[in-house]
């Protein structure tokens, strides 16, 4: 199937792949007087008195901005707001779709910033949430950073946390049937934006101690004046033999290898030099680091990749809906470690042990109720961990 | 009927008044991978190439934003952005009950006027339309100047010339109902803000000769040095006799009312005091500056309130949906006067001559066709004065 070809006929028939629609009728004088002027005005007044209510009385009770700059839209790079507007609307198709909550898009004119971070702490009472979007990185941390600090309502970087969610949840169940340990395997993280600095995170929190972050450079190393203040940042929790070189060098004698850079950049030599049970995720878009054939080939003996053409895919959808569903569910002021955790393992235990099998060890996207699982443990968590405010 | 304890509840049970949903169905992986990855980057990269297929591929061909900072919403004055959304999503269900336009609501957390306006500049590339809506004045006028000035897409102050529009068209069908000509009219405006400057402004383009406008400290005359910028430029341009003191001496002789500053500031004999066969429109709302009995005992002629429950109601959701349909459906760049007058003569044209009577001088808004004739006079005009960009 050419999916470009088809995608450019369906976007120019649809004319816009969401749609503003009433909740209400307004088809005369009556209707309009209860819904608009005069009888508005009592619902204003009760929200000016109490800002609280306008979780009662306005869309915001299930409302999230999905926010872009343009900068990092898929893996086609700085391609400009409005051209980041068809993915931006395919994200609150999926928002609606999977996790019944509305979202609307919003492309920013500007990569300043500090001129985003004013920009949506301004938006930020208009919505219960908001969820960032293809912000290149280093900026996205700096950005969602003072955000969490700015805001009283959710901040959540999908392209970060979203993706350290699913991968964990899918490692967890890799590692049930590799009956390895957590705290004794040697991951292997290649790219070190925003989603491979969010996965080492995550999996460090998690208990991984053997770590290694490769970027294009190769692996990350204390003590390199070269890296980037970020780079600095992990290369202090991770790669503590201060090994050097290339990936290869990184993945020889490694359990997991977790690729979130580009395409075609792991040989099957490197898959054949890591452990024996070894896990792969080359989850590069729309080309991997390696292909799953090739990777099966070479002796992997797990593999989960991006697409769904594939078993084992690694699809944020399978959270980011049921993450801010739980969120707003009690209208939580933050999206914290405990919330994030909770959506990773409750994805991981969705599948029952007696039904892991190597090529089904995260839920399908398509499977409603998984997003259901999602959103009742995220609610849980923010209720357990003193972030939810009903 | 008690609106207030049913706006409460319809208020509560809706969970606000718009819902953001797909048009395009994404339940299984062939879908995903039309509607979103992988064949999405195909319409971004197309948009990326030429940015005016942002208005092909994405919704903001039929988008309009509603936009506040919370500072004169309704009657009510600064309650703040959070206690505006109600008022702004009754806005937005109007947008698309009336003109079918896509309408969200944005209520901003500043009231500083430079930043309101560079965050709706950073907003402009979502949306093919910006409807400011609820701000106070003058602020309002300096907002909507720079953003005309600034942005790409149109820029409209419903507050200032919807009124305008819809006041005019009415006024229009009362001089032919009366046989008295737009140059040889005295009209007195009471109220100076957005809306009375707005009008005045619009009935001078129209024709009108002899106009007074009033504040609350009386008529506005050249030469007071305490009149505020804005003043100082309407009293250059009405009141050219000099006339000096009250609402009630500038009404003596007058042909024509138009109250849009509070309630009962206008008594019996200031109408009594008018010329025969005057046409009255207190606008005030909830309260009216005289009521339609009173303003009927004291001898008005043609009237006409902001009410539903009375016959005239000057009604701003006669214009604003279908003028925002007919800019966007030629991509306008502008909303200019020329569209404007077309709104207005749409408007009053849409009522035939020979059914035109006393309590019938401007349409009723649920009547659905004049929508479309809005829209389809401000589409020509569009493309007369050559704004329209397809």
């Amino acid at each position: 199937m050419d999916y470009k070809a088809e995608s450019i006929k369906l976007h120019r028939e649809l004319k816009g792949k969401i749609e503003v629609v009433p909740r209400v009728s307004v088809s005369n004088a009556q209707e309009l007087s209860i819904a608009y002027t005069p009888g508005v005005a009592e619902p204003c007044m009760e929200i000016h008195r109490d800002v609280n209510l306008s979780y009662v009385y306005t869309r915001r009770q299930n409302l999230v901005a999905v926010i872009t700059d343009g900068t990092a839209v898929l893996g086609l790079g700085d391609i400009g707001p409005e051209a980041g507007m068809p993915v931006m609307e395919g994200k609150c198709v999926l928002f609606k779709t999977f996790g019944d909550v509305d979202a609307f898009p919003l492309c920013l004119r500007t990569k300043d910033t500090d001129e985003i971070v004013r920009t949506i702490s301004l938006l930020a009472g208009s919505f219960g949430g908001i969820n960032l979007e293809d912000i290149s990185a280093p900026r996205c941390f700096e950005i969602e950073k003072k955000l969490k600090e700015i805001c009283d309502i959710p901040v959540f970087h999908d392209d970060q946390h979203g993706t350290a969610i699913i991968v964990s949840a899918a490692l967890f169940n890799a590692l049930k049937l590799t009956k390895k340990k957590i705290g004794e395997i040697k991951v292997v993280i290649n790219g070190a934006g925003a989603a491979g600095l969010a996965i080492a995170d995550f999996l460090l929190n998690f208990g991984v101690k053997n770590m290694i972050v490769c970027d294009r450079d190769g692996i990350i190393c204390e003590g390199n004046e070269k890296l980037s203040p970020v780079h600095k940042m992990i290369s202090k929790r991770t790669n503590f033999d201060h090994l050097e070189g290339s990936l290869a060098v990184a993945m020889r004698g490694s359990d997991v290898f977790i690729g979130v850079s580009g395409p075609n950049c792991v040989t099957k030599e490197m898959i054949s030099s890591m452990n024996s049970k070894s896990i792969v995720f080359p989850l590069a878009n729309p080309v991997p680091e390696i292909s799953k054939s090739d990777a099966e080939k070479a002796g992997a003996y797990i593999i989960g990749t991006g697409s769904s053409q594939e078993p084992n895919q690694i699809n944020n959808v399978l959270a980011f809906p049921g993450i801010f569903k739980g969120a707003l569910s009690v209208r939580a002021s933050d999206i914290n470690f405990e919330m994030m955790k909770a959506a990773s393992l409750a994805l991981a235990k969705y599948i029952p042990q007696e039904e892991l099998r190597l090529d089904y060890i995260i839920p399908y996207a398509f499977d409603k109720s998984v997003h259901k699982a999602v959103s009742e443990a995220v609610k849980q968590a923010a209720i357990d961990s003193g972030v939810a405010r009903i």
